[in-house]
C-alpha cells in the first residue's frame, strides 16, 4: 500500500483468482472454464465485430438484452448486462447494501462476497453451511439483510431447491435476495420463473461457464424493471460502456446457438458422473454436484498435499485454505479425455504414496 | 428508483453518454469517436483470440502490460489495464480518496469526475477556469485535495503545459495528481517523463481516442509501483478479469502498429486546423484545441439551438447544458469529407437562419 491510500480499505483483502502458472502447459482444472471453444457462430460475430471498434459499444446493450429477454421470456427492461458477473454483483451490492441492509451469505461460498462487501464498506455476516455442506433455508428466514446465495452454492456445487428458494424470498420481502445462478445451467434449477411474483429477486447469470465466454466477460441480470434500474443507475455512474463490441456481438451469437451449448453441458455432466464414480472408486468423498465441478475429501491424503502433488505433474486443481474445507479440493470438469488423464493422476499419486 | 435502493447514494446523477440514437443514420460527431477503423493486425489479433474465448483472459495482463511498458520505457509494474479509462479512474478515485482527502478540480472538465466522486462518497471542490476557460495551475497549488486534471482538458481541448503540470505535482506532494491524459497524442504533451521525480503523479491514458478502439474498452493508468499496486488492489476486488481476452490481443497488436495511429493522429491534428478554419471564417469563436475535437460558439445561434438544427440534418454534435458553457458544442474531427459535410450543414442552419 502507498502512503496515499485511503485508510477507509486498509483492511480490504483482494479477491485471489485461481492461478495462470506460465512455467509449463498444464492441465487446467482449477478456474471452472469450459473445455469447449465457443460455437462457430459467436467466434464469426466477434471477428466481423473486431474491424469497428474505433465505435463505442451501445452502451444500452439494446440488441444483446433483446435476445437474452427473447431466450428467458423477459422484456428488456428487466435485464441488465455487464463485463463479467462479477462486476454486476458489485454493482447490486452498491445498490442495495449499506449500514441499514447489511448482507448475509454462507461461511463457506464464492470468495468474492465478502470482498465486494468489503469493498463498499457494507456489513456483512455469515451462516455456517450444515455438517454436509448444505445451506439450511430456515437459516435465512427474516433475516433482516440483503441475502446472497449462489444457487447450485460453488465451492461445494450443491444446490438449494426452487421451494426453498422461494421460502427465502417470501421470509425476505423487505430485503433483495441475490441468487448467483452463475452455474445453474449444468443440472440446477433456475428461480427465473419466481421473477414474476417476487419483486425482491434478482438472479445473476454469466456466459462464463455455460456458454464459453470466460475470456469474452459477459454476465447479466434478471429482475423487476426498477431493481434493474438501479443496477443501471449505478453501471452508467461507473463505466456506462462496459460491455464491449465484440462481446456483445458474440453473446447475441450464442444465444441462437443454444442447443450447441446444450449439448456442452449435457457432455459435463456425463463427465462428472464419471469422474465421480472413478473418485469414489479410489476412496473420495465426493459431493453431489450440479456444477462443472466437483469438490472431493480424500482420507489418504491432505487436501494441499494432493493439489501440490498434482500440479508437479501439470495438473492444476483448486485448493482452499479455508479452516472448514481445507480436505476438500476443488475439480473442474473438462473433457472425457481431460478427467481421464486427470483420474489418472489421481493414481499415481495414490501409489507414489504406497 | 426502487424501495430497496441505498439511501446512501440517493443524490447520485449517473453520467450521461452521447446519445446513439437508433432512428436515422447519423453523421456521428459527438462522442469523440475515431472516424479511422482500428490498424490491420488489431483486427487480425482479435479475431485469433476470438476462438479462445472459453478460457479466463490472464487477470495480470502480462502481455499488454509489457508492451505497453516497452511503448513507455516503463517497468510493467508501473503500469495497470483496465476496461476503459473510466474504470481506472473510478479504481484511483476508490483508492485515494476519503473524507481526509477529498478531491479537487475544475468547474469545467470532464463530467464523470464529479459522479465518480458520489458514487465513492468523496467530499470534492471544483474551481471555476479563468474567463478563457483555461486552468490557472496556481489554483491548485497546497490544494489539500488529491487533484484530477483532464490534460488537454475537455470539452474545453485546451491543453496545460509540462511545466505547468510540474508546479502542480511540486505544491501537492501529500496527494495525488490524476492526470487524464485521454487527449493527449493530438498534440499534447504528456507528463510521462513527470513520473520518474513524482511519486504522487498517476497518469491515465485510453486506447479510445488516438488508437480508434472505443468499441474495445481499454484503459491504463501509469505510476510508481506502489500507487500501481494500490489499484490493483482495487482492480483484485471488483473485476479481476476485467479486460477480456480479445481486447487485450488488440491492444498488444496496437502498439506494434504505432505508425499507423501516428498517422490517424496527424490527419485529425491537420482536419482539425481545416475546421477551426472553416468555423472561423463563418464567425464562430473556437477555442484553441489539443484534442480530437472543437469547442466552439456561435454568436448567431444559441448552442443548442444549433445542435437540434445540425440534428434534424443528421449530423450529431455534442452539447452541454452547463450555464457556463451552454453557448458552446463539442465537435468531434472526423475525416475531412466528413468535416465538409459538417461545414456545409452549419451553412445551411445560416442560410436557415438569415
Amino acid at each position: 500500500m502507498s502512503r496515499f491510500f485511503t485508510s477507509r480499505l486498509d483492511q480490504l483483502t483482494p479477491y485471489v483468482p485461481g492461478e495462470q502458472p506460465q512455467d509449463r502447459k498444464y492441465l487446467k482444472l482449477n478456474t471452472n472454464e469450459s473445455p469447449f471453444p465457443p460455437s462457430p457462430g459467436v467466434t464469426r460475430a466477434a471477428e466481423e465485430e473486431a474491424g469497428k471498434n474505433q465505435l463505442y459499444s451501445d452502451p444500452e446493450s439494446a440488441a444483446l438484452r433483446r435476445a437474452l429477454g427473447e431466450r428467458y421470456g423477459l422484456e428488456p427492461e428487466r435485464i441488465m448486462v455487464s463485463n463479467g458477473s462479477d462486476e454486476v454483483l458489485n454493482y447490486a451490492f452498491v445498490a442495495f447494501g449499506d449500514e441499514t441492509a447489511p448482507l448475509v451469505f454462507p461461511d463457506i461460498t464464492y470468495g468474492f462476497y465478502p470482498v465486494f462487501a468489503e469493498l463498499n464498506r457494507i456489513p456483512y455476516r455469515t451462516i455456517p453451511l450444515d455438517g454436509n455442506f448444505r445451506i439450511r433455508p430456515e437459516d435465512y428466514y427474516d433475516s433482516g439483510s440483503n441475502v446472497v446465495l449462489a444457487n447450485p452454492n460453488a465451492p461445494t456445487g450443491i444446490a438449494l431447491e426452487p421451494d426453498q428458494v422461494e421460502d427465502i424470498l417470501k421470509r425476505n420481502r423487505e430485503h433483495v435476495v441475490i441468487l448467483d445462478e452463475a452455474y445453474v445451467d449444468f443440472g440446477g434449477v433456475s428461480a427465473r420463473p419466481l421473477l414474476e411474483r417476487y419483486e425482491n429477486l434478482l438472479i445473476v447469470q454469466t456466459f462464463s461457464k455455460s456458454r464459453c465466454m470466460a475470456g469474452a466477460r459477459l454476465g447479466f441480470a434478471m429482475g423487476s424493471e426498477e431493481l434493474i434500474r438501479d443496477l443501471k443507475t449505478i453501471q452508467y455512474s461507473t463505466n456506462p460502456y462496459n460491455v464491449n463490441r465484440m462481446t456483445a456481438a458474440a453473446g447475441i451469437a450464442a444465444l441462437r446457438e443454444q442447443a450447441y451449448y446444450d449439448d456442452c453441458c449435457r457432455k459435463i455432466v456425463e463427465n462428472r458422473a464419471w469422474t465421480k464414480e472413478r473418485l469414489e472408486e479410489l476412496g473420495f468423498s465426493v459431493l453431489p454436484s450440479r456444477t462443472n465441478f466437483l469438490f472431493a475429501r480424500w482420507d489418504r491424503m491432505g487436501g494441499e498435499a494432493l493439489y501440490l502433488a498434482l500440479k508437479r505433474r501439470g495438473i492444476l486443481i483448486r485448493h482452499f485454505g479455508l479452516e472448514r474445507i481445507k480436505d476438500y479440493n476443488r475439480i473442474t470438469i473438462g473433457t472425457r479425455e481431460q478427467m481421464e488423464t486427470f483420474i489418472a493422476g489421481v493414481r499415481e499419486c495414490l501409489e507414489e504414496k504406497a
